[in-house]
C-alpha cells in the first residue's frame, strides 16, 4: 500500500459521534469499549451471495465502491453529476464510462458533498481502518486513495471470504427471490470455509401482482415446485415449499417490501379472483393492493407454522424519475419514501398473529412520523412485533439517535431487534455496526449522565442492542 | 418499613433529568428549586373518588401498582408474559393469578423493562420517595420491596386523604361519566376534611352513538334527569342540566375522547334524524361522525355559556387488539394513536367560539406532528384555543421536552395549560408532577445557558408552568 | 438618542443562540465570526418597494414594528388582545387604535409573552443593536423605548435606502403580483443608487381561479398586455410577456403560494375547458385544484425557457379565522399549516423537468415532517430540486436546527439554498440573517465537535450557507 498518504493529522477520532460533554462522552467510550469487538450479526442485508461462493478478488475500487452503490451516486446525480459518466450502465446499450480511475476522479472531487452524511462517515471509515489511508478524499488526493485501495484489493487479504473473517462477521445473511435457486448459498455451504452466509426468502417479485415481470417470475416458481400453478392453493402451496427450502438452506427469516403495510384477509373465492386476473394480465390496482395486503396475512401465517421471522419494509415509492428508470433500471437512487400508516393497517395482521408467542414480525419505516405516535405503542403492546432500526435515509448518527429517542421510552429497547446495515456495499459493513454502536453507547450514556438509568443497566442495554437482541430476533 | 433493604447508594440523583451540561444543569438546579414545593394542582386525571369518598386502606402493593395500571402491564404482555399471570380478570370468570406476592415477583423480575422509560421514572420515584426504599427493584430484592411496601399501606400514613394531604395535592379532578351520580363527591363534600376532589364531565357514553352501550346509558341519562329523551332537544336539554348538576359538585370542565376532533353544525334536522337513527339502534358510521362533530359544537357552545373548560383528547384507536377486548376488557394496554389532524377538523368549532374570551378550549394530541405544524399556530391565534401538555406516551421526559420545543416558539408557554398527570396511579402523582417541574426546569434553563431569555423570566415562566397557568386555564 | 435607559446590564450576548457546551460554543463562534460580516443576500422577502422608491422616513414605532407585522400582533391576540386596540384597520372603517403610543404600551405590557420565541429573538436584535437601546421592554420602558425609536426614525440614518445600506443588504428581492406594473422598481433603477432592489414573480391572484378576484386581475392582466385573454393560449402567452418584462425589471425568480405542491398536465382542451369555465365564473373546486396543479406545470416550463427560478410555497390554510377576514381582511395571523406531500404530489413536474440541469425548483413547506421523509430524499436525487431554508412558524433557532438535523444528513446542505428572510419587517432583517448565521454556525460546530466534519470543512460550509448557496441558488 503507498505510504506517501498517510498522515496522522487526520485519523479518526476515538471519540467521534459522542456527544463532547465529557459527562456523557466519558460513559459513552467506556460503554462503546464493552461493545466494540462483539462479533458482528449482519441478519438483514443485500450483499451478493456469488462473492463468497465464488470468492474471486474484486476489480477495482470504482466497481466495488461507487457503480453499485445507489446511495453514494445519487448525490453526486443530485448535483448535476451525469450517471453515465459514473458508469452506471444503460439499458440500450449506449456507452457509459469505463475507466475505473476516472470515475473514481470525478467521486474524490465531489467528495465533499457527503459532509455531515452517514455515506461520508462510512467512506471515512473504510478509508481509515480497512485501508489505513489516513488523509481526506479530494481532487488532489483522488489518484493515490485510487491506487493503494486497487493495490490492496488485488492481496488475498480482500478476497470476499477473508473481509468476512478480518471484519468478524459472525453471520451474514442476503436477501433473496422466492424464486433463486441458492446455488451460491449451496457453493459455499459445501465449500471449506466457516463463514456463515444465509438467505432471506423475499417473495415480492411473486406476491405483488403489478411487478412488471411477475408472470415470468411465476413460471420461474412453477418450474422450482415442477407444477402448474393455476390456482391460488397450488401457488400458496409452491410458496410454503419454497419457505421450506429456504429454510433448510439456513434462513431464518423472509422479508417483504410493500408500498403499504396494509393487511386484510380474503376469502377463498375472492383470492382465486383475483389470482387468476393476474394470470389473465388483467388485474386492477386495488386488487393488486387487496391480494398484498392478503399475501402479507398468508405469510404471517406460514411463519406461525414453519417459524420464520417476517420483516415488513414498506413506505419507499419506488423508481420515482421515470427517466431515471427508463434508461437506467430499478434501484438507481430514485426510490423516495411516502407517508406510511401502521395502526390501522397492521390490524387485520396483528389481531391474527399477534398474540402468538410464536409469530415474530419486526417492522421497518422511511416516514418517522410513527415510531413515537404507531410503532412502539404496538411494539409495546403485542408480543409478536419488535421494531426495526432506523432503516435507509435514516440510517445515520441523527437518525439512528431519533429512533432511539423516539421509540424507547413507550416500546423499550427490548422491543427492538439492534442493528441492520442493510447493505450491498460489503467494505461498509463494519463501518455501519461501529456507527451503530457508538450511537447507541452515546444514547445510553445521555440516559446515565441524566439519571435515567445507572451504568450497569447501560452496560447490559449495550450489549442487548449490539448483540443479544440481533441474535433472539432473528433466531439466529 | 423493613430497612434492610435501604441503601444510599443508589439514591435518587437531585440532578435527575437535567442536562449535565453544568451550564445548564446549575440554572436549572435553580430554576427546579423554585418550583418543587409548589403545591399540586390535578385538573385532569382518573383517580376513583371512591378512594377519598370511603378512606380505606389499599389492600396490597400488586393491586394497588401493578394490576389496575394499563401503563405496566402492556409492556410486560409485549414480552410475552400472560395478562392472565398479572392478576387481569378475565371478563368470562376463568381464574387468573390472584397471589399478590406471585404478581409482584412476576414484576419485579421484569422490572429491568422499564429502564429508560417514564414508568420506570415514576416508580423509582414511588419506591424512593414515598417509600422510602432506596434499592434496586428486581428477582432478588422484589420480596423485600412487597413487605416494604405492604407494611406502610397498612399505616393511616397510606389512606388516601392522608396521601393526598401528604402529597401536597390542593386539588385533584376525577372523571366522571356524565350519568354518574357524583355519590361520591357528594361524600368528600360532606366530610370533614380539606381536600379538594373535584368531578370533570365527561359524555363520551352518551354523546358517542358507537358506544356499545349507548343505549343503555342514555336510558340511565334519562333516569336521572326524570324525563324521556325521544328528541334530539330533549337530549341536549338533560345534557345541560348534567352540566349544571356537575358544575355544581365543583366540576371546572368538561372532556371529551374523540377519534378525530371533527366539529361541523348538523341542522337541528339533521341532528335529530341522525339521533332518531341511533334511538332505532341503525345509526351509519358515517352519520356517527357527523354527531360527534356536532357534539362537539354543541358542548362548545354550552361553555360558552355556563363557563365549564373543553378539553378533548382526541386520536385514540381504543381496544385495538380484539383478543385482549374480548377477553379482558376495555383499557388494557391495547389503545393506538392514529394520525390526527386538527386545522380544517377545528375549523367549525373555532370560527364559530374560538373568538369568545369567554370560552376555553384545551387540545391534547397523541400525533406530535401536529405539535408544531398545526396546534402552536391555532393555539397563537385564537384567543379560546389553549395547548394540553405532552399526553399519555409522550408524558415523558423526552415526550415533555419535544413538547415545548415544538410549540413555545410558535404559541409562547402562555398559550399552554401546565402539567395534567392524567393517571389512575395515585402514588405516582408527585413523581409525575417533580419529573415535569424537572424537564420544564431543564427546558427553560437550556433558553438561559443559550442566552434566549434571561434567568428572572424563566423563573417566571417555570411558576407560570407549574401553578399559576395550571389554576386560570382550568378557572381553579 | 435617550442615552437614559441604556444599560449594559442587558447587552445581548456574543454567544447566544450557541451551545452552551464550550466544545461546541468555541467553534460556533469561530465559525460565526467568518460569516457575520459578509453581505446580506435577500432573495425571498416582502419589504414594499415603494419604500425605497420614495425613500420616505417611517412614520412612528407603531406603524413600522407592529400594526404591519401579522407575527407580533396574533401573539397579542391568542391572549385575548383585539386587534382594534393595535391598531389593525378594519374593513368597515369603524374606529380602531390610532395613537401610536398606546398601541406601542399595550406591546410594551405583553412583550413577555414573546420570551423564548423568534420575534423576541429578532426585536432584541432591533433594539439592541439597531437602536442602541440595552434594556428590557416591558410596561415600564415602554415610553422610553418608544421615545428613542421615534427619534431614531425621523433621522437620515433611518432613511429607507440608508437602512438597507447600513444593513449591507447587497441585494433584496420584494415578492409582486404578476400584474403589478414594478414602477417603484423603476424608480428605484433610474435612481441615483446603487442598491439593488429587484421583483419577484407571483402569479397566484391570476392563477388561482379561486382567488376572489380573479377576474378583476385577469382583466389588469389583459391591460398590461394589451390583449384579450379569452383564451387559455392568450392567457399563457400573457403570462410569458409579464415573465419576460419581470426578468428585464431584474428579477430572477417566481413564487408560488399554493395549498398543495400538486402537479399534473391537463390536455390544452382540458385546460382550456376550465379556464373558460372559470371565465364564466363558476369553476368547480376540483377544476380549480387541477387548474393549479396545471399552472405549476406550465410556469416550471416557462422557467426552462427563460431561466427564472421557481419557488412554490405549499400548505398554509390561509385565512382559516372568518371572522377576521371579515373584519380585518387577509394576512391577520391567522393563515394555519396543514399537513402537506411531496413524493406524488411533484412526480409530475419533477418527471418532466427535474432533469433539466437548466431548471431550478425550490421548495419550502410549514409541515416538518417532510423534511426528512420526502423532502430530502427528492433533493437528494432530482438535479434540479433544492430546500428552502425553514419557513415562516419554523423560521426560529430551534425550527432551524430541526431543519439541518433533519436534511444534511440525506440532501446534505449543498442541495440547500441559504436563508430566506421573508419578511416584510425591515428592520428585523439583519436580525433574521444574525440569527440563522448563528444557528447554521452552532449546528456545524456540533458536526466538528463530534468529530462527524473538519474544521475547515465547517468554514467552508458555513461560508457555502450564509452567502455562496443563496447567490448561485439564485442566479443572483
Amino acid at each position: 500500500m503507498n505510504t506517501s498518504i498517510k498522515s496522522v493529522k487526520n485519523r479518526l477520532n476515538p471519540n467521534r459521534f459522542f456527544s463532547p460533554d465529557p459527562a456523557i462522552r466519558n460513559i459513552a467510550s467506556e460503554l462503546y469499549a464493552e461493545v466494540k469487538d462483539l462479533p458482528i450479526l449482519s441478519p438483514h442485508g443485500h450483499t451478493d451471495p456469488g462473492w463468497f461462493a465464488e470468492n474471486n478478488p474484486f476489480s477495482d475500487p470504482a466497481n466495488l465502491l461507487i457503480i453499485p452503490d445507489h446511495y453514494v451516486f445519487r448525490m453526486l446525480y443530485s448535483q448535476g453529476i451525469k450517471l453515465e459518466d459514473l458508469g452506471i450502465e444503460r439499458l440500450d446499450g449506449q456507452a457509459t464510462e469505463t475507466d475505473p480511475k476516472k470515475i473514481w476522479q470525478l467521486f474524490a472531487r465531489n467528495y465533499y458533498l457527503f459532509a455531515g452524511t452517514p455515506v461520508g462517515a462510512w467512506f471515512d471509515h473504510v478509508f481509515h481502518e480497512v485501508f489505513g489511508i489516513h488523509d481526506t478524499l479530494n481532487e488532489k488526493s483522488g489518484p493515490l486513495f485510487y491506487d493503494s485501495i486497487d493495490a490492496a484489493l488485488k492481496t488475498t487479504e480482500f478476497l470476499p471470504r477473508n473481509i468476512l473473517d478480518r471484519f468478524k462477521i459472525e453471520l451474514i445473511s442476503t436477501t433473496d427471490n422466492a424464486t433463486h435457486t441458492l446455488a451460491h448459498h449451496q457453493t459455499i455451504r459445501d465449500a471449506d470455509w466457516e463463514g456463515q452466509v444465509i438467505p432471506t426468502f423475499r417473495p415480492d417479485s411473486v406476491t405483488n401482482l403489478l411487478h412488471p415481470e411477475w408472470k415470468e417470475n411465476l413460471h420461474e416458481l412453477e418450474a422450482l415446485v415442477a407444477e402448474e400453478l393455476d390456482s391460488f392453493a397450488t401457488y400458496i402451496s409452491a410458496l410454503e415449499q419454497r419457505r421450506k427450502f429456504f429454510k433448510e438452506m439456513g434462513a431464518t427469516a423472509t422479508d417483504h417490501g410493500v408500498e403499504t403495510p396494509y393487511t386484510h384477509e380474503l376469502s377463498s373465492n375472492e383470492a382465486e379472483r383475483i389470482f387468476s386476473s393476474a394470470l389473465r394480465g388483467d388485474v386492477s390496482l386495488e386488487d393488486a393492493a387487496r391480494f398484498s395486503g392478503h399475501m402479507l396475512m398468508e405469510m404471517a401465517r406460514m411463519s406461525t407454522e414453519d417459524g420464520l421471522v417476517m420483516q415488513i419494509h414498506p413506505g419507499s415509492y419506488r423508481n420515482h424519475n421515470d427517466q431515471v428508470m427508463k434508461t437506467f433500471g430499478a434501484d438507481k437512487g430514485a426510490d423516495i419514501p411516502i407517508q406510511t400508516e401502521y395502526t390501522r393497517n397492521l390490524h387485520a395482521l396483528l389481531n391474527k398473529h399477534g398474540n402468538n408467542l410464536k409469530f415474530k414480525l419486526i417492522i421497518f419505516t422511511l416516514d418517522e412520523t410513527n415510531y413515537a405516535r404507531e410503532m412502539a405503542p404496538l411494539a409495546g403492546h403485542y408480543p409478536a412485533l419488535k421494531l426495526g432500526p432506523a432503516w435507509w435515509f435514516n440510517d445515520s448518527i441523527d437518525g439512528m439517535t431519533r429512533f432511539r429517542q423516539l421509540t424507547t421510552e413507550t416500546a423499550s429497547i427490548y422491543n427492538t431487534v439492534g442493528f441492520n446495515d442493510d447493505t450491498r456495499a460489503l467494505l461498509s459493513i463494519p463501518a455501519r455496526h461501529d456507527l451503530s454502536r457508538r450511537v447507541d453507547s452515546n444514547y445510553l450514556a445521555t440516559l446515565v449522565a441524566t439519571h435515567r438509568i445507572e451504568l450497569n443497566t447501560a452496560r447490559e442495554m449495550g450489549k442487548a442492542l449490539a448483540y443479544d437482541l440481533v441474535k433472539s430476533a432473528y433466531n439466529l
